[in-house]
């Protein structure tokens, strides 16, 4: 049910661009052929292993490795006495923005701060030896008191994780017009809090990478990375190396979502094979991905919203929490997006924002698809629903009335809108769910009770204002008319190298199959790109694609303009041939232009260079209709419709796209009834990390979901496409949440929305 | 002795052009960590094996691959059954130049022609395994008549090697004013007949390949080549494959001299690895680089010269012939060159070249350092000494007055001499070697005579206008200002990575060690290059380089203008800063600007871009005095002082400059002396395809050597440079005979000039 027609009147014809084409490495990916870090050995190479924390909160006394580098076969084991002590964020590229984020992280610290923080890390040539020699670190802890709950983290006599006052890390305060005239001006105050839960990101490929320095010095580092420059410009600072001697390469990468964002252990797996002299290659355990990279961060959020009796939003209040565990990593920045996403959804006279970033005895919570955004959207898209009960207006109504117009000016990034489809994917949505009749159907008393839900989203495409962005591009054209595209965009599995090549293909008038992406990308050989986060790739990437094709067009256009006798401004590219507009026989092909420049007489390599750096977030907008049929007697919800309508300005490759969408509904659903790293209070130790106790939605889980592309053309974008990727996930868990209520008239303000909850809830609600 | 002066009055002061570094991989390749193909292993390789023809000229009646393949190991057998018969020639880069080249070769055909031709070739899991195989590989052949001389191969009853009429391949003939004219005027006429033997490459590192199909179908071959790009677009032909879906890399390479300039083995490679679907080695033994990998050409050339009684040339007439081997490879290109270089060295008003190019039942002559230039200096050059001897004129003098001037225009390749340093180097030369005394000397009549002999020479730096030219370079400039230079130049041992760094680094005011160049480079990320041949990769891969920083250094200027309030054109960059022109204290650092670019308020990655292709061939000269010692006991001539005088432009690097000089004479000499791949004329077999009895010059054969590298400034060169690699061994030979000559009074017309040959000589001459 997609809607990617792009041939009605005043939109131009694409060959390439707005085609559906499996992913350029879906067979190799289908067959196993593609290679991901775990799968390559380096001759010589070592296995490493992280000594791990098993307090949640606790000073190093002593640390004994001489029994571990004596076992044979152990070739290096360093800790916080080997190491240099240099401070860093894990998320932040130095030097970036004007804003700095706390450097609280060190490659070993004389302190731990949370189960799994690293101890000591050490290499050896067998993954055996390097396991047994990790027992044969001896440390000694002096265990200090610990928190766990970011509420208790910020009181007076709270234990202090790091050197900072009420473990407070970041605190954002924004006012837009006057919070409490808004609130004198509404007819109705609303209140409530709502808290959302630790999810993991749970890649299929865990964390790993390689280290190897050659024989000039040189780091090569590949690794299953978000950010190939990231990674550079970490070790760069950390090590103080040039970066043009550190090259970071990946191969395919088997899912990130935000996890895979941060330096990860990198550095110690460069340190290890600096000490050792041979290639260290480091792969992490479920157990340590759940433990030891990153979490989504677990919000406490209160709200307050003034409402006329229309349902017009005339103020709003965020109060939230958000617990960003052992170390800072992206909390600032989330604390940032959790309040701008939320303010920039709704047009609202007078608004107020408070955030909190706290420090916690827990896992480190960093950039998880949506970067804050899901969290929010349950809190909410569940008051907006609560409002428009109390009122008695329809939920879609109340939305259609609220949200942000074409033009609109979002006082926090400071841009004005260019690109909302959001009517669009309300009327489109609520027609594929049915929405008014299954509103309006009496919810029965039986046991299996059916409800539909819907809420809007938002998020942005690119880290604008938050952080400066760049992304690059490179386009040769080689000898025979074919292409070779130089990215430092990471595809993550999502598709973007695909995209990338049918945006290049569309400018060049050539099939997809004319272009290779040279894979696998590193910082070497491909230019800059920021790394592949913040649903950014088709757009920056893209855009950053576009103009490079379009530098080498131009170089074409003008061999083929002297050779054909006129301009090149009358010249066209379709079909491998380049054409007088209008006269498409009097044409030369691409492979003769080509051929002509490389080994003409007048030779010439024609190369593309594109630099793009938004002005804009272009702010993609989604709505997700759920429809959930709740089992009274097991407290079980299944839903068992989804319509997932989404305005990602321009649809570049259908099926890809609703690959995007699919993943994100998948991780929603997760994240609304399942999903979350629980902790014992009384230890700091996790209780289900592992895959059998953290439950992720499974195939059977998931409903049909009608997909729905708009496309509202974003005017900054290539071919007016913005992201896709997190909104994809942003109100998932809201809808469902809300079609819960619809079904059972039970509200829940706190994720996950268990089976236990829901059947203590309906005891409670029968009683 | 090295005069690289650059503050001399009028020129510019340089800060790292001009300085002597060793190579950027030193340090790698002294202690053994640089890697090299046959150091590679790929998971899952196979070893390939190639069955070579045992007879000189035999047509394969029948060939039963059955039996090898059945042999457990053996993954795939191919041979012409099994393979598509595609026509190509292995140096000719189709399509490149207006005039083709003979495309003879084939993967395998139906025929051989020459001992060591491919019949099969397999791929096994072991190396012993392969051989073992390639024994049971069942060949009948029907046995044909064979020529080996190709003055017998021109007769009309010569056995055909191809479809070609007397085995002529090609024939060449110029014409500068009126031969007939020009003998009719002269005062004296001299003829003469010169020969020269088949010189092999003799590389350190043997060829070797290594070929993947990744799971997309993509074709990765790793090749000790001397020209990624070429290799690429030959298989591209061959295989019928877009450019872009093939990947060429070079690791380290350990010496090529011209005969890893073909396409190799490599398409055996890549079938077999077809075939196989696992990756595939093949590595040369050294009897296999004497007898199927490529030779010098050996050339039959006859000579008339007419002079005035001045010594004023007025006609020189040469009829060459040159014995291609089997295939024609190189040959039509140093059948032209060969005339060329010549012509192109003395002014004479009355010229006359016919070189014809033949098939003989031998290996395969194609290009070596020099490209048909040694073997008509060591004639021609001879033939000069001849003459002063006959007419009483000092050598150096008859040189002098008839050697090319600035500004002079050469009729063939329609050039205009835009840099001639002769005169220095003759004056300078003469200088070292302590000429004018030397030759007064009386020469004894003892058993140790000494005589000094003079030679002067030219060739090329690049191949225009024989075939087209194209250098080209990327340049991107990284956040902390340090410097990524990807080119598709191939650093064969001789450095060129370092010289092309020093031209980056002089452009963009950095020092050496900000500039990395991204190695091992590869056809997908480097922009394209003709190949490391023609001595041209200082003068045309460093201008694409130096293109493509002033195209970074620019984009950095306008950046720092606008921070410092100025304009581009006012700024300076050194020492890593940019600075206002007079006022080196208002500026800005590299770094600052260079993060500025990636991560400040408008983003953007600096890249600069070098695409040079040249309109001249800026030929280089130099002059090589030789001081030898014969014993005249035993036939033994030592060289005991060598001179090289080498006019190369400008010095880009003087430690890298000296040492192709060394290597240039160090090949030189073992020209004059040993060098000589020896035939059978019975059987067509080698009778020295080893290291034992093949020999090369070693350490205890060389002589000190005053090197002396005069800067004429080329005016289309990077800073003024031109071609040095091919020089350092174009005169060598003659030099020595024209020495020998002085020491006893017997002249050699036929390399090499062997102790037997010399004893025998002193024999007669007694008698």
């Amino acid at each position: 049910m997609t809607d990617t027609s792009n041939t009605s009147e005043g939109h131009p014809t694409f060959s390439v661009v707005g085609r559906s084409m499996p992913q350029l490495d879906a067979v190799a990916k289908a067959t196993g052929g593609a290679k991901y870090t775990a799968d390559l050995k380096i001759p010589g190479m070592l296995y490493a292993k992280v000594l791990r924390s098993p307090l949640p909160h606790a000073r190093i006394l002593k640390i004994d490795i001489g029994e571990a580098e004596r076992l044979p076969g152990v070739k290096a084991v360093i800790c916080h006495k080997n190491v240099p002590r240099v401070a860093y964020n894990s998320y932040y590229r130095e030097p970036i923005d004007e804003e700095r984020l706390p450097a609280d992280e060190y490659i070993f610290d004389e302190k731990v701060r949370y189960v799994g923080d690293k101890v000591a890390a050490l290499a050896a040539t067998s993954l055996d030896i390097a396991e047994e020699a990790l027992e044969l670190i001896q440390v000694e802890y002096e265990e200090l008191p610990f928190v766990l709950d970011p509420l208790e983290a910020l009181k007076p006599d709270a234990p202090r994780i790091h050197e900072v006052e009420n473990n407070l890390v970041r605190e954002v305060k924004w006012d837009v017009g006057n919070i409490e005239e808004g609130f004198a001006e509404a007819d109705y105050i609303f209140e409530n809090t709502y808290r959302t839960q630790m999810q993991q990101h749970v890649p299929l490929e865990p964390h790993c990478c390689i280290a190897e320095f050659d024989i000039n010095g040189e780091l090569h580092i590949i690794s299953s990375t978000q950010g190939t420059f990231n990674v550079r410009v970490l070790l760069g600072k950390i090590l103080n190396m040039p970066l043009s001697k550190i090259r970071v390469t990946r191969p395919h990468i088997g899912g990130a979502f935000g996890g895979k964002n941060d330096l990860f252990d990198e550095i110690l797996c460069a340190l290890l094979a600096m000490k050792a002299k041979r290639p260290v290659r480091l792969v992490n355990t479920r157990e340590e991905e759940f433990s030891s990279t990153r979490v989504r961060h677990c919000h406490i959020i209160d709200l307050k919203y003034g409402v006329k009796k229309d349902g017009t939003l005339v103020a709003r209040q965020m109060k939230a929490i958000l617990n960003t565990g052992a170390y800072t990593a992206a909390g600032g920045k989330v604390t940032l997006t959790t309040g701008h996403r939320w303010i920039m959804l709704y047009r609202t006279p007078h608004v107020r924002y408070e955030g909190k970033c706290i420090y916690c005895n827990t896992p480190v919570a960093s950039a998880m698809r949506g970067f804050g955004t899901p969290q929010q959207s349950f809190a909410t898209e569940s008051m907006i629903d609560e409002i428009a009960e109390k009122l008695g207006i329809d939920p879609v109504e109340i939305r259609l009335k609220n949200h942000r117009r074409l033009g609109d000016f979002d006082p926090i990034s400071k841009i004005t809108l260019g690109s909302v489809g959001i009517p669009e994917c309300l009327k489109k949505g609520a027609e594929a769910m049915g929405w008014t009749k299954k509103r309006k159907v009496e919810k029965g008393k039986g046991r299996y009770r059916r409800g539909v839900g819907v809420a809007l989203g938002t998020h942005n495409t690119g880290v604008k204002p938050f952080v400066n962005e760049l992304s690059s591009a490179f386009i040769k054209v080689n000898e025979d008319g074919s292409i070779n595209l130089l990215t430092g965009v990471v595809d993550l599995g999502q598709g973007s190298d695909t995209v990338l090549a049918q945006i290049a293909a569309e400018v060049l008038g050539v099939s997809v199959e004319d272009i290779s992406v040279v894979d696998p990308g590193d910082t070497g050989s491909t230019p800059y790109d920021m790394g592949t986060h913040s649903s950014r790739q088709t757009y920056l990437g893209g855009m950053a694609v576009k103009m490079a094709a379009e530098e080498a067009k131009a170089q074409l256009l003008d061999e083929a303009a002297k050779r054909l006798e006129t301009r090149p401004e009358d010249l066209e590219m379709k079909d491998r041939k380049i054409f007088v507009k209008g006269s498409p026989s009097t044409s030369i092909s691409l492979a003769d232009v080509a051929v002509g420049l490389i080994h003409g007489q007048v030779t010439h390599q024609v190369m593309g260079r594109g630099s793009f750096s938004p002005v804009t977030n272009a702010p993609p907008f989604e709505i997700h209709f759920a429809e959930v049929e709740v089992d009274t007697v097991t407290g079980a919800v299944k839903v068992i419709k989804f319509v997932a309508a989404h305005d990602l300005g321009k649809v570049i490759n259908p099926l890809l796209s609703e690959g995007q969408v699919h993943g994100g509904v998948h991780m929603g659903i997760g994240y609304a009834f399942w999903e979350g790293l629980q902790i014992d209070p009384k230890t700091g130790h996790y209780l289900n990390p592992n895959l059998i106790d953290y439950k992720v939605a499974s195939a059977v889980d998931m409903p049909p979901i009608d997909i729905i592309l708009v496309e509202s053309h974003e005017p900054t974008g290539p071919y007016g496409a913005k992201g896709l990727g997190e909104p994809a996930m942003v109100p998932t868990a809201a809808a469902i949440a809300n079609a819960i209520y619809d079904a059972i008239g039970i509200r829940f303000r706190q994720l996950p929305i268990t089976r236990q909850k829901v059947l203590e809830a309906l005891r409670k609600q029968k009683a």
